[in-house]
C-alpha cells in the first residue's frame, strides 16, 4: 500500500544506486534501472552510438546473435569480429578498427562506435584482468566507449580463479549492466555508467523505446535487496559450488568438457542415447550445437536457485549411464 | 523456488490467458502480456500495421502526445484527428479515410492503417456502447483495425452509467490491452487478439522490440489473480466509489468540474492561491493545464490503493479553502 | 567522356557551391546537393535532430501530409501546429513550445527540435520579411534551428511584392534548400547550412539514408548553371509573370481566387461540369480539395517551361465555358 | 521543352520496361527504376523483408561493408556468411539456414528472409551458371527470395567465359537489379521483379525511403537508350576487352594477379615503390588492402568510358617500372 514516485525516482532506487556505486568503488557513477537484458542492450547501444556508428562484438556475442535483431532494429550494425570461446582480443579488436580508419574509402562505411563484451560470455568463459585492460586500452586509444554485458556478472565475479573484480569492471568498462534477472531478481538489470555520462534526456529515450518501467520502485526494492550484505555475491558464490561439483560429476563419468567454463553455465558432449535417458528421468538440458551425426553439445546451469541434491542426482545418473556404454 | 518455462510460456500465463478469454466471452482469442503501457502500444501498433500505414488517434490520444514518439520510433506516424474531450467520432473518422481514399495523390501521403482509442480516455471520458459501435463500423469499412488502449480499462468498466462491458470491447475492436500497471498490478498489460490474429512470430518481434520478459510467470501470476473471483472488476469498483465522493466534494465546496469524467480521474480548476494551500497540506495534485493567469486546471486520481480517509480529507480541505476564498 | 571525382568532390559542385554562397551573402555557409526534395527533408531533419527530437511543421507542411511519412521512417515525429493559408505565426510556435518546456510532465513527450517552414508554402502563398524575423527570433531564443524547404523558392522571390531576398533567406533560417527540381532542373535541390555546421560524417549520413549520388557532379553542373547570370531568379521571374496572366484571367472569368497566392501556384474552385470541359480540350489541372458537391477547388501551376500562349490559351477557354455557366 | 507525367509514369519509362522483358524473356516481370545501387539495395531489402528477417549476404558483400549500414537503418540484420573471392556458395548457405531452422531458440534470432549476392562480385568474379542454379534452389527449398546486386552486370554478361545470361539471372533469381551508373548512365538503376511480385504500394514505400525521382522519365530515357541496339551489352563488352589488354599487361610485366578477375575490375599486388611511381606519372589506382609491410593490393577498372590508349600506357609503364625493380 506504500505510494512511491514513478520512472524509478523512488527511495529505493536512490538507495540502490548508492549501494551499487560503493560496490563498484566508483561514486560519480550513474545508474538506472531496465527491466531486462535484450532491452538494456538496445536501449544502452542506441543512447550511446551516434547514427553512423556501429557496435563491435564478438560474432557469438548475445546482441549479434540471439536479440532477433534488437540491435538493427534501432538502426545500428553490429559489426562482427573473430572470437575464441565467446572471447574477444585486444590485438583483433585493434587491428579491425585499425584498419576501418585506415580505409581510404571509410566514410561509406559504419564506424566502430562501441565495443560489447559480455562477462561471463555466452560461453560461460572469462576474461583476465589482463585481457580486459588490453582491450579497455584500445578502446581508449580509439575513443569507443567499453560497455560489458553483465547479465550472468555475478557468477563471473564468484568463479574460481578469476582475478577481475566488481570495481575492475567499474574501472575499466565505460558503462555495464549488472544482471538481476538471471541472478536471483525477477527481473531487472542495472546500468551503470561510470567513465561516460548517462545519455543527455534519458528518461526520455529508454520511454522511447517503450523501455520506463512505471512502478520502478520494484526494480530498487529488488536490487537494494541483492545489493544489501553482500547477497548479489553469495548467489554467485552458490551457483558457482555447485556447477564446481557438477564438472566433478562429469570428469567422474569420464565426460571432457566441451568448454572449460569456469563459471555456470557447463557444455558438455553427450550421446545422444544418453540425451534420450535423461529426457526420461526428466533431467533438462539445453541444446547446444551439433558437431557429430550421434553426439550433442548440451549445457548445464546452475544458479541462486538450483540445489545440491539435484547437481549431484545429475552427476551420478551419467555416471551410471555412461558406466553402461 | 518454482521453476517455470521463460517466455510466457508457463501454466499461470495460461491460465491467466483462460480467465481472461472467458471474462471476454471469446474462446478464440489469443492473448500475450507485456510490461507496461507505452510498450503494449508500440508492440501492438508496430507489429499490426504495413510499412506504408500510420495509426489514427485522436490529437489528445497517449500514443501521440506521452509516449515520447514511440510509434514513430519504429518508424510509423500518428495520423492525427479532431477530438472532443479525449474522444474521437465515427463521423470525423470516416470523413478523414475517405478524404485519404479520394486524394489522387494519396500514394504519397501515410495510409491509415489501423485506428487507436482509449477507453477511459487520457480525460476520463467513456465511449457509449452506440459510440464504439459506430467507429468499429468505419474501422470494417475500410478494413482498419480498430485497437483500444485499456490502461484504466478496469475504471471505465466499473463506472456509473456505461453500457460498455468487457465483451463489448472484445467483440468491437480487433485487439485492446487491458490494462494491469494502473488497475492493481506491479507492472503488466494483457494484450487480446480478438479479430486479428496475433502477427506472425510475435515472440520474435517482442524480442525484437526489447519487450520480451524472461520470467513471464511473473506477468501470468498477476492476471492470474486480477483475474480471478472479479477482483479486476472490484478494484476498479472501488476507485470509482471514491472518485464519486471526491465529485460530490467539488460540488460541495462550490467548484465545477473542468471535465465531466465518470471515472477515477477528475479534473477540476483551482485557484493557484488554494493549489499553494494544498501543496502546504501535502496533498498531492497533477498539473494539467492553464487556460487562466490565476487559475490552473488539475487532475486528482483516485485508483484500488486509495483509502476512503484521504478522499474525505481532501474533500472537506477544498470546502474550508474555497469557502475562505 | 569527362572523368570526374564521385561523391560531390568535383570541380562542378565546388564552382556551384561558391556561387550560391556569393548569392546567399553567405561566405560561410556549407553546401550539399541531394537529389529530390522529400529526399532533403528526410536527410536534413534526420541528421540536425536529436533521437528524442522531433520537427514543428504546419499541420499543411509537405513533411507532415505528402511525403508518406519519411520523417517517421527516421524516428522522428512532426509536431504539428496551426496554419492559415499553409503559414506558421511566430506567436503559436512560441505559444506551443513555451507549453512544451512549462509541462512538468514533458520527458515523456516529444521534445521540439527544429522548425520547418515551406517558402512559398503549399498554398503558393509567403511569408513576409517580418514574418520570418519574428519565426526566427522565436526559433533562437528556444534554440531550435529554422528549416525552410525551398522547393519552389526561384518563384517566391520572384513574386511581386515580396520584401524577402535569398539573402534574408540564408541569414533568418540555419538551414534551407533551393529546390532545383521544381526550378528548371532534370533533379536536385542544394542544402544550405547557414548559421549551422553540415552535421558530422555528413557524407556517411547521406549514404546510411540510401541518398549519396555517386556522379555527384551532375548535380553540380545543373547548379552551376542555375546559379550563372542570374538564370534561378530568372526562371522564377518567368513563372510568376505567366501566374499573374493567369490570375487576370481567373477575374476576367468571374472566379474568385480559393487562396491569394502572389506565387506561380494558382487555386480556384470550379464548378464540376466546367472541370469535365477542361479535361476533354486535354487542359491538366490537380484536384486540390472539395468542400462543396457539385464544386472543386484545383490547382494550375506555371513553371519555368510554361509558355505564354498556354496561359491565355486556358484563360480563353475558362472565360468562354464561364459566360455560358 | 517536353512534358511527361511524373514518378516513373512516363512513355519513356514505359518503353525502356518493355525493352529490359524483352531482354530479360520474362513477359511478366515488374520493373521500377530508382537512383543509385545503395538506394536500389536499401528499398529492395527493406520492401521484401518481413521485419523479423534479414538479409543473407557474404561478409564481402556490399550491404554488409560498404553502404554505411543502409539495410541496419531500415531495421534488418545482415547475417553473415562465409565467402571465397567475394561469392557464396550452395552448400555453406543451405547449412547456415538449415542450422537456424533446427536452433530449438530461433525464435529468438534474425530469420534468414532473402539471399543477397553481387554478379560480379565486390572482387569482380563471377558466378558460373550451375553456382547460381545451386544457390537459387537452396533459396527456393526455404523459400527465400534470391536478390542479386547487378550494379556492375554488363560486365559480368560480357566476360569471357561466362556462362550466366541475361536471361539466367531472370530465371534464377526473384529480383535483381541492373545497373546503370557503373555501366554507361548518369545514374540509374532499373529493378526487375521477375518471380516475386513488386511490393504493395511500391510507389509509397520508395516515396516513404525518400527515393522516388520526379522527372523519373530522366532514368526512363537512359534505360530505353541502353536497351536499344544492344548498347548495355556493347558497353560491357568494350570494357571487358580493355581489361584483358590489361591483364596481360600485368602478365607481360611479370605480375601475379592477387584474384582473377573475368571483368572489368583487375586487383594486383604492387611494391609500394612502384605506387608511388604511378602516383607521380597522374595513373589512378584504388587501394584496395595492405597484406604486407611494403606492397599493397589495388584495384583498375575499365569501364564504357576507358580508351584502349590508357589501357596500354599502363600496361606499358607498369613493364617498363618492374623491369627497373
Amino acid at each position: 500500500m506504500e505510494q512511491n514516485s514513478g520512472y524509478c525516482c523512488d527511495r529505493y532506487c536512490a538507495s540502490a544506486a548508492e549501494k551499487i556505486k560503493e560496490a563498484c568503488a566508483c561514486p560519480e557513477a550513474e545508474i538506472f534501472f531496465l527491466v531486462g537484458g535484450t532491452q538494456a542492450n538496445q536501449v544502452v547501444i542506441d543512447t550511446v552510438l551516434a547514427p553512423y556508428e556501429g557496435v563491435v562484438s564478438a560474432q557469438t556475442g548475445h546482441v549479434n546473435s540471439h536479440e532477433a535483431g534488437a540491435i538493427e532494429f534501432t538502426g545500428h550494425k553490429v559489426l562482427e569480429i573473430p572470437q575464441r570461446e565467446g572471447k574477444i582480443f585486444a590485438s583483433e579488436l585493434e587491428a579491425f578498427v585499425s584498419r576501418f580508419w585506415q580505409d581510404g574509402n571509410h566514410e561509406h562505411m559504419v564506424f566502430p562506435g562501441m565495443v560489447y563484451i559480455s562477462h561471463p560470455t555466452e560461453y560461460g568463459t572469462l576474461y583476465s584482468k589482463k585481457e580486459l585492460e588490453d582491450i579497455s586500452a584500445v578502446c581508449r586509444k580509439f575513443n569507443m566507449p567499453l560497455y560489458l554485458d553483465g547479465a550472468r556478472l555475478a557468477y563471473g565475479l564468484a568463479a574460481p580463479g578469476t582475478d577481475v573484480t566488481l570495481q575492475d569492471v567499474a574501472r575499466l568498462c565505460d558503462v555495464f549492466y549488472i544482471g538481476g534477472t538471471k541472478c536471483g531478481a525477477f527481473f531487472g538489470e542495472a546500468v551503470v555508467f561510470t567513465r561516460l555520462p548517462m545519455p543527455k534526456y534519458f528518461v526520455t529515450r529508454v520511454k522511447q523505446h517503450g523501455a520506463l518501467l512505471a512502478k520502478g520502485h520494484i526494480l530498487g526494492i529488488q536490487f537494494d535487496t541483492l545489493f544489501t550484505d553482500g547477497l548479489y555475491f553469495k548467489i554467485g558464490e552458490h551457483a558457482i559450488k555447485l556447477a564446481q561439483i557438477l564438472r566433478k560429476g562429469f570428469a567422474d563419468a569420464g565426460l571432457e568438457l566441451y568448454i572449460d567454463s569456469p563459471t555456470n553455465q557447463q557444455f558438455v558432449e553427450l550421446p545422444d542415447s544418453i540425451l534420450q535417458k535423461l529426457t526420461e528421468r526428466n533431467i533438462v538440458y539445453r541444446f547446444w550445437e551439433k558437431n557429430a551425426p550421434d553426439k550433442t553439445v548440451v549445457r548445464f546451469v546452475t544458479s541462486w536457485a538450483t540445489k545440491e541434491e539435484s547437481v549431484e542426482k545429475l552427476a551420478a545418473v551419467l555416471k551410471e549411464l555412461m558406466a553402461g556404454c
